[in-house]
C-alpha cells in the first residue's frame, strides 16, 4: 500500500482536519463531530439540502458543501455510511424552518441511516425531510421500468442533482419545489465508469480485488463494484465508443439534444487522458446531432488512487440549464 | 503502460482538441498550431503574458491561461520545450502594443528557446518582450548568491507568480512593473516535492526509472529529476516535517511571516492524502508562528500519473496579498 498517510485508522479525521484548516469560509462542523461537516454561510429561512456518504471519494460528498449548492455532508469511513446520529445533527444545524432535502446516492447503508435520521428529525424536532436518491450508473442495473425501484448505483452524475437543485434552493424555492427539480435532474443524468486499477481502504491496506496489467474492467462502481466485463485495455476512443454505446440510448439521448457533459477521473488518471477522452466525445455527440451546452472535465467523484473515468451526460430543458448555469462556489466546484 | 490513450504520437495533439472543445469560452489557438494556445477574451492595451513548457503537467502550463492570469502557453511535447516559431507566433497574438512578459521555468531549452523567440518578436514585429524565469525547487540546486545564476528547477510555486503578475497586467499596469511584480513573487516562493512512483512518457512506453514499492524519492522534480534522498516511506507527518525544514529555512519563513500554502498532487495521489498532509502543515506552521492567508490544495502542477506531492510556501506583503486575492478565471483556476 503506498499512501501517503499516518495511521490507517486516522484517515478520515485527519483528512477532515486538512479539510476545515483549508477551507474555514466554506465549512464547519456540528455536534463537536469532525464528520457532521455543514456550511458556514448559512443562509436564512433557505431549504437545507444535505448529502453524505462513504469517504474514499474525493470531491464527492462533502466537496458539494457551499454557496448555491450543499448545506451539509454527513461524512462516513472509508466507503461507509455515516450514521443515524450524524444524519439528524446535520439536519437540526441546516434546518432553519423550510425543511430539509437529502440528495444522496443509490446505496443500501446509506438509505437505511439517512431514512432513520430522517425519523429521528421529524420525532424530536419536527423538521419536514424529503429525499431523493441518485442512481444512474447504466452498468449497475438494467432500468428500472414504470414503477419498479431503481437500482442503479448513484455515481459521479449526483454532482448534476446538487447544483440543479442547489440553484433552485439558492433561488429561495420551497422544498417542493427543490426536490421536484432533484428529481428531474436526477431523471435526466445517465453515467458509466471504466477503471484500470483498484483502490485500497487503508484500514484494510491491501486492494479487494486485482485487474490484470493490460486489462481494464469497463462498468466498474467506484466503490469497485463488478461492472460489464474485464477486457484488455483498448484505445481511448475504442472506450469511449463502448461507453456512449451504453450511454446513449438509455434515456435515450437523441439528436437535437442539449446536453451537459462530465468526464471524471476516478483518481490516479491524469487530466491529458480525461481530455482525450473529451476530444472523442465531442466528436462523437457532435456525430450524433446532440448538442454540448457546457463540459465539466476533473475529478467529481474518484475512488481514492483507482485509475479510470467515468463519463456522464445531462440532458438539459430550459429550467435544468438555467439552473445548472447559475453561480456556485465550494471548495472543489467554483462556477462563475 | 496503463493509459487511456490512442496512439502515444498523437497524445499532445488529441489533449489539446480535448481542450478547446471543452474550454472554447477561456482558449483557442493562433498560426493554424494546436500549440498556439492564446486567451480567447484579449484585453485592448494589456501587457500580454505568456508560458510554455512540455506538456504532460497538467494543468501546467497552459491550464492558466485566461482571465487575470495569463495570455498565452507554448506547448512542447511530453517533457519538451515548445519551439521558438510558436514562442513567436503566441506573442504576435498576445500583443497589443504593451509588450509581452514571459513566465516559464528554468529549464535549459525552454530558455534558449523563449530567448529566440523573443529575439524574432523584436526583429520582426518590434514587439518589447521581458522576461521573469522562475526556480524554487529548494531540492534542485543551492540557493543562489548575490549574482549568481538561480540553478533551480521551476515548480508547482509558479502558479503563484502568475497569479500575481496577471492580476496586475489586468489592472493595467505596464510591463516595467508586471515584471517588477512577477520577480517579487519569483523570489517569495520555495517548493519542495517527494514521488512515490514514476511516470510513463506515452512515447517511450515505460517508466524512465523506478521507485521501489516501500520507497519514495524525497525532492524529485516533476520530469523525475534525483531529489536529495531515497527512502522507506514514512508516515506523512514525518515526510511533511522533512520538507518543511528544508523550506522554511531557505528564504527563510519566520515568526510573524503570513504566506500562501500550495500542497499540490503530483497526478496520482487522491485529495484525500493531500489534505491529511495540509492537515500537519497547518498544524507546523501554526507553531511556528507563521500565518496562512489562503489555502490551495489540488493538482496544479502534474507529471501524469506519477503519485507524490509538492509544498510550496509563498512568503506575502499587502502587495503580492492584493494580487492574489484579485479574481481570476481559468479552466483550472477559478477564484471569486
Amino acid at each position: 500500500m503506498k499512501k501517503i498517510i499516518n495511521k490507517p485508522e486516522n484517515y478520515v479525521d485527519e483528512m477532515l482536519e486538512g479539510l476545515y484548516a483549508a477551507h474555514p469560509d466554506y465549512i464547519t462542523y456540528t455536534a463537536d463531530d469532525l464528520r457532521c461537516l455543514v456550511t458556514s454561510n448559512k443562509v436564512a429561512g433557505k431549504v437545507g439540502i444535505v448529502t453524505g456518504g462513504g469517504s474514499g471519494h474525493l470531491p464527492l460528498f462533502l466537496g458539494y458543501v457551499g454557496k448555491g449548492m450543499l448545506d451539509g455532508c454527513c461524512v462516513g469511513g472509508v466507503f461507509q455510511s455515516p450514521s443515524p446520529e450524524q444524519v439528524f445533527n446535520v439536519t437540526k444545524e441546516v434546518d432553519d424552518g423550510a425543511g430539509v432535502l437529502y440528495i444522496y446516492g443509490n446505496y443500501n447503508g446509506d438509505i437505511l441511516n439517512f431514512d432513520m435520521g430522517a425519523e429521528m428529525a421529524d420525532f424530536e424536532e419536527d423538521i419536514r425531510v424529503e429525499t431523493v436518491v441518485a442512481g444512474e450508473d447504466v452498468a449497475s442495473a438494467a432500468p428500472a421500468g414504470p414503477g419498479e425501484p431503481n437500482h442503479r448505483r448513484g455515481v459521479a452524475g449526483i454532482v448534476f442533482v446538487y447544483k440543479c437543485a442547489g440553484a433552485a434552493a439558492a433561488q429561495m424555492k420551497d422544498l417542493d419545489e427543490v426536490k421536484r427539480i432533484a428529481e428531474k435532474a436526477a431523471a435526466n443524468v445517465r453515467t458509466m465508469g471504466v477503471a484500470l486499477t483498484p483502490c485500497t481502504i487503508p484500514e484494510v491496506g491491501k486492494p479487494g480485488f486485482t485487474i490484470a496489467d493490460d486489462e481494464m474492467a469497463i462498468g466498474m462502481g467506484i466503490h469497485g463494484e463488478a461492472g460489464i466485463r474485464n477486457g484488455k485495455i483498448e484505445p481511448a476512443d475504442a472506450i469511449v465508443d463502448e461507453m456512449l454505446e451504453k450511454i446513449l440510448p438509455d434515456i435515450p439521448y437523441v439528436k437535437g439534444d442539449e446536453v451537459a457533459v462530465m468526464v471524471n477521473g476516478l483518481g490516479a488518471t491524469p487530466l491529458d487522458e480525461q481530455y482525450i477522452v473529451t476530444r472523442h466525445i465531442d466528436k462523437r455527440l457532435k456525430e450524433e446531432g446532440i448538442k454540448v451546452h457546457r463540459y465539466y472535465v476533473g475529478e467529481f467523484a474518484t475512488a481514492m488512487e483507482m485509475a479510470g473515468f467515468s463519463i456522464s451526460l445531462f440532458k438539459l430543458d430550459d429550467e435544468l440549464k438555467e439552473l445548472l448555469d447559475a453561480p456556485a462556489a465550494t471548495p472543489f466546484f467554483k462556477q462563475l
